[in-house]
């Protein structure tokens, strides 16, 4: 039977002109890789993309707890402010965790 | 450490052509936004979309567990006889759960 | 209040080139259906997809316990040496889950 091992995936959705700031920042703080999709969606302020707006973009990391922590951390610092943007985070369990920074031990 | 609250993220897959309408649904059953994004699929009524039919969405909607039930409820009762359907509900951890109807205490 | 039965949900993210293998493969294992989208990423191989590459594709597929443990077995044995993959699995509680093959008692 394959081993699994629990990590932690980041879901960040926001404003697709943020997403290559928001890549380079969640692989310098140590992240190995990410998946991303265009999206559309709607929050408290309101429908997202409106007409001549920039779309949206779903962002996905996959990473340990302490990593996942730090990047939720970020994205709340450094975007809550200024963009239309929603990160969560979720459990899963991963085949060959060390390509995400899980240590095997 | 930022902190994080329990929520539920339901996930509804079917019939584009019923998007609009469930998402005013869900709305006024009490949520404050949705993610949706095109996607194709197979389930037990075959491929989806033929070819010539209309294309198939994904909608997610973070919601406190009370709502989550609520609007599964209102899918299996409302789309489930007449649409290629599916909804679950899976855990999420959100930042600024409040935003999500989250009561922060 | 409407029932929900616990199963898991594996998603495989890579190489659209071998979505259709994989999906009759996972057919035949007996999952009862799919939904797969458009993806971009990066990893530990790089970004994917690079220019004039196939695009990427992440499949989700909603099953028992078992059955998720058989394709990601196979996924592994399979697909990992020679494609860019990677796959995980997560819980979710579904309606109906007669229709992904859960044994409702």
């Amino acid at each position: 039977m394959i081993s699994t091992v629990p990590m932690k995936r980041v879901i960040i959705i926001g404003d697709e002109t943020a997403e290559h700031q928001i890549l380079d920042e969640i692989h310098a703080l140590g992240a190995t890789g990410y998946t991303s999709y265009a999206v559309h969606g709607s929050g408290t302020k309101g429908n997202r993309p409106r007409h001549g707006e920039p779309g949206n973009v779903k962002i996905e990391v996959i990473a340990t707890a302490e990593l996942a922590q730090q990047i939720l951390e970020h994205i709340a610092g450094h975007y809550f402010k200024d963009y239309t943007m929603i990160a969560y985070i979720d459990d899963v369990e991963v085949i060959r965790g060390a390509k995400f920074g899980a240590k095997i031990t």
